[in-house]
């Protein structure tokens, strides 16, 4: 076991930066809040496309793609988006570079500026509004239901690889409606499927909820988001569909002439995930032998290592290696052969621990002889030697396993931090002690969240959607309220 | 047939425009010189992507994602780098915009200013060689095999729908290598790559050969091209691949230890395609009556249009074309049955037509009595009737032929359009009166090759990869020439 890189307990965020630079995941670039994602931790990004793609394609979407640029003057039409997101954004002024007079490099040509500045997409609302007043004449145009993945930039002061960077990779779901009810049925179908997605493909379990007012999207009516819990005990927003009423459309002139004839102004919805989510799958598995991958997003799900000593002997495991790799590959199985002489067994497997592949194989001379196999699972560490043609019948099985197993280690950790508090000393308490989920009456106002916020730095991450209604009071102001929500600080 | 665009004899370049905007490809934004790519036309790039990215993982390449900003005097850094792209880069100079004083709208605030501008990527070389500083150590850490999908910025002054466009989607692969002869051999194995790809995919046969000194990418040692031509005679780069010898890694200080101990600079090659293939994509195989695909790029393979007139013969009708559609699926073809009611047979027809779908299938009430189906080729516009249970055993073949005919039908126009000039009188002759490739002798300076392109518009498309060595007298000085190269006027 690698000893070299902290743990969770010693130093949890030293903890993240080692496991996301140790693994090949990404590196800081020469750019300030800009990250390089490497091989590795694109891999798993590219998984998480894949899949998501498919169940936007599912669900009737199609992809499309508009400028990275947006006219500065665009930002000012919707009052509360340009108010959300002017404060951070990348603005382009120029469009050419010229030889510096004293002969050193480059600098800007100041007769090449453009006269209207444009901004670097922080999100792509009001580009997309402007482009769908030309799509939409009638009913018969709608609904659109269109998808872009893209890179947004948005100039956070405060960065980290993955959580918040200030370039990042990520899908925008932008949808038209011809009613109020489609709009909202389409947001909350989208809610549905990231929480989909973090369950049965991240093995993260999410709450679904309502954002409050403080917490709103820029422009929207309405936000929803699912919620998760890292094991320090903070939670992370990720993913959120937001109902944006009429506000683009109003912003944008986008009008239709409803089945009756008349004019109406169209529904909007927009849903998005980043590569915060790479950020947040490390955090909610991995433990203090590095990462911890679920084998649907896994790279790699399967490592065969080869133990040798001589060359007959390398080239004899090896042959039966790779019959084995053949094998599983055909069950449509992601494996990896390392026979690299370069490197020691003892290396590959720290190596592949640490890079969290879920299962290990390793075939020596004497498994050659007998038939038999070595393997050994990243989740729990546990190990067994099975018969080698049992492989393609148990393999299959422990990776499901392993999914499911992930999901309940998660649920559960995230069962047993989430706790009632019914008194503000109790909520400081817990917040201070245990942190994770605090269920809390809230008496609904931004002010009371605010000063809760100053406090304790806990915000409220959402108004769960069920039906627990319960009458209370709220924590800090012991105004009445209906029901408890989620408090936590977060990431 | 629609009849309310141009042809190609009326005017190529509308015939082009129009296919783009009614067939639903793309359009121009609110943004100079930035097009959306609209679903339909988005759903082929996926599909190159898809096409693409596997071939590139096929030969051992992994993706990952470098920032969209380079810093200003990176691009100092590797002189005939700047010379290149300096003149036509957007640059950030700002990340914040703030209310105006005359509180009408936003302005860039100026208390935000960048200490050093960034550039919007035209190409990452810079960027990723910096990075690859940090990963090179030891020859055991070459060779690197990375490419990146992205989106990049140069700013054109004359754009095109994808033939040209000041931002556009492309892929950018980036190799470091410890020898000149494992760099070359990447550099011609991704020229191979490419001409597999829109030989066999596209069905665009194409020409490999070298560009000369005046088309040679800004930093390369050797630049090494597709060349297609169009159906206006017109030739279209559709492809480069570069051999970037050390420049970049002495630029940005790369070096290894070798296996022999002492250190060395690193051998690159860098190779990309871009949205730029979807516009020669329309323009090799369209015609006056729309779009043309290629069955391997067609978003729709087959389109199913059902024909009735009651209610009844609609729903006898559309259960045994959903049939049809399910059997097609399995199959693994792409189907779309559209079974819309508020759009007439004939309307369906034009639409599919014009958008280029390869096959339709047309089902009425006397097929269902009958078991037959109406089957049209939208390359050579044939029609058949052919039994209900025929279909799964011809329509694969079918698109197999039409993928083959288009090639054949693109590789014999090249054919019949590539001529040899043995004088300055013929040259300008074949170009004025015929356009296509034109094989020529040229004394192999940037002199003459760009009085040439000042007298007629033609370039050297490439030097092609072939062996036909012949004597002869360059067309213009009349100086001693050791082969043919191609010239051509170029998108």
């Amino acid at each position: 076991m690698a000893k070299d890189f902290s743990t969770r307990e010693e130093n949890y965020s030293k903890w993240y930066n080692d496991i996301v630079q140790r693994a090949g995941l990404a590196e800081n670039s020469a750019v300030r809040g800009c990250m390089v994602i490497k091989p590795y931790g694109y891999a798993i990004w590219e998984k998480m496309q894949a899949a998501l793609d498919k169940m936007f394609k599912d669900t009737g979407h199609s992809n499309a793609y508009f400028p990275l640029f947006i006219p500065k003057s665009f930002f000012s039409r919707e009052a509360d988006h340009v108010e959300g997101f002017a404060k951070e954004c990348a603005v382009v002024t120029h469009y050419r570079l010229k030889n510096a007079p004293d002969g050193r490099g480059v600098v800007v040509d100041e007769t090449a500026k453009l006269e209207e500045e444009l901004v670097i997409r922080p999100t792509s609302e009001t580009i997309i509004w402007d482009t769908y007043r030309q799509w939409v004449q009638s009913y018969r145009d709608l609904p659109i239901l269109v998808n872009q993945w893209a890179n947004v930039v948005r100039w956070e002061m405060r960065t980290r690889m993955f959580l918040r960077t200030a370039e990042f990779l990520w899908q925008e779901g932008h949808t038209a409606h011809a009613t109020k009810e489609e709009a909202l049925e389409e947001t909350y179908r989208m809610l549905d499927v990231y929480a989909d997605f973090a369950e049965n493909h991240m093995a993260i379990p999410v709450l679904k909820g309502i954002k409050s007012e403080n917490e709103r999207f820029a422009g929207a009516l309405e936000t929803f988001c699912i919620e998760a819990l890292m094991q320090d005990g903070k939670a992370l927003q990720a993913g959120t569909s937001h109902f944006l009423g009429q506000n683009f459309a109003k912003a944008f002139d986008v009008k239709f002439a409803s089945k009756e004839g008349s004019l109406e102004y169209v529904w909007a919805t927009s849903w998005g995930v980043s590569t915060r989510l790479v950020g947040a799958l490390i955090m909610a598995h991995s433990d203090d032998n590095g990462l911890v991958l679920p084998p649907k997003l896994a790279p790699i799900q399967c490592v065969i290592v080869p133990i040798y000593k001589s060359r007959e002997q390398y080239d004899q495991v090896c042959e039966k290696a790779r019959e084995i790799s053949d094998r599983l590959q055909e069950q449509g199985i992601r494996v990896k052969l390392d026979d690299r002489d370069t490197h020691k067994p003892g290396w590959k497997f720290n190596e592949y621990e640490f890079k969290g592949v879920p299962l290990r194989l390793v075939i020596g001379p004497r498994d050659v002889e007998k038939s038999t196999v070595e393997l050994a699972r990243r989740d729990t560490l546990e190990k067994q030697v099975l018969a080698m043609d049992r492989l393609t019948e148990v393999v299959p099985g422990l990776l499901e396993d392993i999914q499911k197993g992930l999901y309940q280690k998660a649920l559960a950790f995230r069962e047993e931090n989430t706790r009632e508090a019914n008194s503000w000393e109790e909520f400081k308490e817990i917040l201070d002690e245990k942190g994770g989920f605090i269920m809390a009456h809230w008496d609904g106002t931004a002010e009371t969240e605010q000063k809760i916020k100053e406090e304790t730095k806990a915000t409220v991450r959402c108004i769960p959607l069920d039906d627990n209604k319960e009458n209370g009071r709220c924590v800090y102001s012991g105004k009445p309220s209906e029901r408890r929500v989620v408090f936590a600080r977060a990431y």
